[in-house]
This record gives C-alpha cells, structure tokens and sequence, in this order.
C-alpha cells in the first residue's frame, strides 16, 4: 500500500456497474442486456438526428458547456410540478452527472468528517453504501422483511441508538431496486416520523413506470429530497443525467459540491430535448408494462422460481437456493440474456417484447415444470 | 442551516467557472471569450460530422456507456509514451470527467477523514483549495516569488511544520495558470526531494502548448502524478474529459472512488477520435504560440501594464494596482472581450488572430502610453 493512500481504502473493491464491460457487443444485438434497467428502446430516430444535427452545428466543442443549468433545471421545474398544487422553480432543482454524482454530494454535505451515518435497508441499490464507504462515511443496514418492505422496528432501533456518528441520512428508492415494491404507507410514516436531523432522500429513478411519487413532501418538509433520472424512462443512460428535488437550502449546498462542468454540452441538450418531448417518450411505457405484466404471470406460472409483484421496468425472482439462482444467471448469460444476479435474486429487466420472449423461453427452459 | 447540513460548508462559496454564465451568446461571436483558456478552434468540420454521425448511428442513448474505458486508455497511454523511453500501459491511466473529477478523486483517495492536509503555492489553479474545502481537507498556502516561483523554503517549512494532518499532497501546475510560467529546474528539484509519503501531483494542462512535461517522474516515482486534459489543446471542453498518468496501484485506487459511468458514450468517442486526430489538432499549435508571442510583444509596450513570459495558450499581466487591473477587466468586458481577473491581475486567453488584434486594440486604447 503507498503510504499516502488512506488506510481504510485497502478494502474497497471496485464497483462493476457492467461486469461484462466491453464485451458486451454495443449493436449487434446478440444479446439481451436486461441486466441495467435501461430502456429497450433508442430516442426515436427524428430526435436522435436533431440532437446530432445540434451537435455538429450549434455546439462547440472547444468551449466548456454552460455550467449553471438554468434552461435544463427550469424544464425539469415544471415537469416536477405536474403532480404538485403549489409551483416548484429552478431553485428546488440540482442536476447531475447521473443521480450517482447527486448521491455523493448529499453524502458530502451532511456526513463527511465524521459528522453522520447513513442509513438503508438491504437488498437495496448498492451506490448509497458503496459511495459512503469511498467517503469514509459508515453505512448502518437493516433487513427488510419477507415483502421487502423495511424492517421499521429495526431502522428505528438504529436510529435511536446510540451510533457513532449519528445516522444523517436514510436513502429509500421507490420503488426499490432490485426488488421493485414501493414504499408502503407505513414506510412513508415511518419517514414522515423522523426528526429534521435526518435527510430523507426517496430516489424515484423509476417514477415513469411506477407513477407514484413523493415529490409533494418536499413542499412541506425542509428534510426531504427526491431524486430522479433521465437514465430510465426518458432513455438517455448514455448522456449521464440526474436531478435532485429539494428545499432551495439543500440544493444551494449541492450546487457548491458539485463539480463546475458536471454535464456535457451534448448532454444538457439531450435532457432538455427529452423534457421537450417527454409525452413522446412515455407513450413506451403503458406498453412496457403489459410486457412487464405478462412477463411476471409467465414466471409465476414456473414452480421452483418465486416472483414478487413490480412497480418498475424489471422484476424481482429467487429461486430455492442462492446458489440455484446464481446458477440460473449464468446459464441465461450462456444463452444471451444478461439479467443481474443481486441481493440473492435475479433481478430481471423488461425489455422488447422479442427479449421477453427469449427471457421467458429461456427461463422455461432452464426451469422445467417438474 | 438545516440541521443535517454539515457544519463547516455555510462559509463555502459556489465555484463561478464562469461568471458569465448563460449570458454568453454561445455561438454570435459577440464576445471575445478569452476568460477560460479554450483553443478557439472548434474541430475541423470533417471531424464534427463523424463524431454527429458516430451518434446518431452508432451510440445508444438508451444505453449507460462503457464503464470500462479500456480503449480510451490504450489510446492515451499511447499518446503519453511518446515522451517517453519505457512504454505505458492502460494500467497508468484513469480518466475523468475532466481533470476536476480527478482531483476530487486524489484529494478523496489520500486526504479524507483527518489524513491529510494539501500544499498550493498561490496564486494558482484555484480548483485544487475549493475541492479540498469541499471536503473539510485543510489547504496550505504558500506564496510565489516575483517571478512566480514557488517559495520553495516556505514550502519546505510548512512540509515539515507539525501540521495536524500532515501534507499528503503538493498540487503544482505546469506552466502554472494564471501565471503561464513552467516549474524550474530548482522546483523540481524540490518535488523530486519529497519523501514517498507525500503525493506530487503535477497538472500539465497546457502541455501541448508548452511542450514541457514530467512525466518520466512517474515511471521512476510511484509518488508522482500528472494530470493532462482533453478541454485545451485538444478542444473538447464542451465533452469533459481528463486523465491521470501514474503508478498502476495509485489508478487503482482513484478507479475505485470514481463513478461507475463517469463519462458520456459521446465523450467517451470524441476523446478516442482525438488520440487517433491528434497531429491534425495539434496543428494548430504553432500559430497559436506566434499570436501569444506577437500579444505578447505588444502588451509588453504599454507602459503601465507589466506582463510575463508565457509556457500556455494565454498570458498574465498586471496593473500597477489591484483596482487598476480590476478596472481594466472590466473596461474589457463592456468592450466585448471576457479576461480573468485572477490571483491580481490579468489573465488574457490567446485566441484567433482577429481576437487577440481586438484584445490589443482594447488594451491600448485603455491604457494609453501616456
């Protein structure tokens, strides 16, 4: 170990968003990459060549991108306040490289030098614990219960005791991933519960699918923030593009985290040309999730595997043993559906409906009714 | 301050990368935008159109991009061996989300949680103190010589001082930004007598304009670190791109603390194309340094206006007082040409000829030889 690299560094691993990395082939096709949640469908070809057309005339590669996010946080704004009475403005925007960057700044803000801990309940998107950790910042877990809601006796018993340094954040996706249920309402009193000390962050990256929302908490509540995505629904994984919805005083600390440039020129282009067009791009999703519903019905209908409802773009299934799911996910990679193996089950995205029809081939297959 | 907000970042001002902001005209050419050191060349149109065509056809927006960067970085490992006897390998590289994110990561990666603090001579690229202090990580200054030198026995003295933490990390610029002027011969003597425990972390973002690099130190020194950007010479600020050159166990550890999916697939190509373009773009340089020369020469006549000798794409120079030269920034800016007023005086991008004819015109005409 060199000398100057922190101690605690030695034992973090590095994450593998992508564990097939650069052999996935990028266009062929061959196979099914049901392993990311992304969106099975491209921009729609008029857009993909107004973005390009942008690109090669109106922007300028040698010149660093706008760097306060005002055109892009005031469409955001308004696309936020459809499912909310009063009006939210630029101000109860941040936007990030990625809600990932946005997760890191919160972490910043509120727990850094030993200030807090943070709090989850496993299974749950792994970038809350594994940021915290680049970050020296202790992550407390509890268990969720058979459902998957949260095990709230214990995230309570967590909270109260006496931990060093307190918990400072609690991170919840609804609905979560992998598992794909949304927060309950006992879940969400159990939020409303905690005292203005904590930071409450709901990270709603598959609000489009579920259509349930939080975001009017964050009207009410100084310690409340939502995150979402332009990775999902809106189909712009490639662009790196997330928000933060929050009280002006959180995200006036964000912005001074965050880094000056954090977006590509091409990219805040995209975001604001997705929220442009945003009825266009979610005309996919009523269909994506009868593909999701007819998905489920035929993996329930496969004996050894149990499945869980979905209020995502992906379902959530384990087989009798950890080690019979891990099995599966290998043996559906052989076959070329990518489909993730986590939290010690498989969590199985919706894609086209041909890839569902191979996912669900395949799975039979692999699975026989004996 | 909300309670969960940690305690020392109410006094953090947010970064203005730019002070202009949205207000620029991003494509008029009403302004002269000579206040962020950019090439001012776009790329060659043939090359725009592959990079829009690339994207249109090519890159699924819907997909998160190669988390990987492998070919990016045998492309760049390539590019930076030919200074160099022993080859480099992808394993000495990491790419960021420019520099910036780099920086981040170094600063995360040695100095976190009360480990260390940095060394910066000021004035200099600021970024290095406003990450640090993003971090609650302790900056230590020292001061220049007349000619911009590091005072190197005040370094020394604060190296060795019972700082609490320790200095891990010694941030220079090579040529130094605003100040243009490259690392003596005695300055890195100084870096190279740094014990092992000490990060040397040298940012050659003007190295193509300087031609002047170190980085045959970090084959030799596995304390030695250079920073080099895609956003200079190389013209695609706009994209946000930056690498690290350095011991494979050092990108190792900063590969763990970035973001799985730091930059967009677009960038990702645009950097690529670069590496393959490279001695196209870099034809650029010569003129440049003549116009820098010729500037040069010119403000050097005026009177009340005392300026340096420049290894960079721009030039530093000084009014006989602070409010002169902040004056004098101004004065500019309403004229149609943006400067930084930066570390007390001027710095002045050199751009295209017509430019810089106007910077000179401007100049004279605000500073009469009288």
């Amino acid at each position: 170990m060199l000398p100057f690299i922190r101690s605690d560094l030695a034992q973090l691993t590095t994450y593998k968003a992508d564990p097939e990395g650069s052999e996935r082939p990028p266009t062929q096709g061959r196979v099914d990459r049901l392993d990311t949640n992304e969106c099975p469908y491209d921009l729609p070809p008029d857009l993909k060549r107004s973005l390009s057309d942008l690109y090669q005339t109106q922007i300028e590669a040698n010149r660093y991108p706008n760097g306060d996010h005002r055109a892009l946080k005031q469409a955001i704004a308004a696309y936020a306040s459809e499912a909310l009475a009063g009006d939210l403005d630029a101000q109860w925007i941040s936007v990030g490289n990625g809600s990932d960057e946005l997760i890191r700044s919160v972490l910043m803000a509120t727990c850094l030098g030993g200030e807090g801990s943070v709090l989850v309940a496993q299974p749950t998107f792994s970038m809350y614990a594994i940021l915290a950790k680049t970050l020296g910042i202790p992550v407390v877990s509890v268990n969720r219960t058979p459902s998957f809601a949260i095990d709230l006796a214990a995230a309570q018993q967590a909270l109260t005791a006496p931990h060093h340094p307190p918990i400072r954040v609690v991170f919840v996706v609804h609905p979560n991933s992998p598992t794909a249920n949304p927060l309950t309402s006992s879940e969400v009193e159990w939020l409303e519960s905690l005292p203005e000390e904590v930071l409450v962050v709901v990270d709603e990256a598959y609000f489009e699918f579920s259509q349930q929302t939080l975001i009017a908490q964050v009207l009410q509540r100084p310690n409340w923030m939502i995150l979402r995505t332009f990775s999902k629904a809106f189909r712009l994984a490639a662009h790196r593009v997330g928000y933060g919805v929050a009280h002006p005083e959180i995200i006036t600390t964000l912005e001074k985290l965050r880094l000056p440039y954090n977006l590509t020129a091409l990219s805040l282009a995209a975001a604001e040309l997705a929220m442009d067009h945003r009825h266009r791009l979610l005309e996919a999703i009523p269909g994506l999730l009868t593909e999701r519903d007819n998905l489920l019905m035929q993996i329930k209908s496969l004996p050894h595997l149990k499945v869980w409802p979905s209020a995502a773009n992906f379902i959530y299934a384990q087989a009798q043993t950890l080690a019979q799911s891990e099995q599966i996910h290998q043996a559906m990679q052989q076959q070329g559906t990518s489909i993730r193996f986590t939290g010690g089950g498989l969590r199985i995205t919706v894609g086209s409906p041909p890839e569902n029809q191979r996912t669900w081939e395949r799975l039979r297959q692999l699975m026989p009714s004996c």
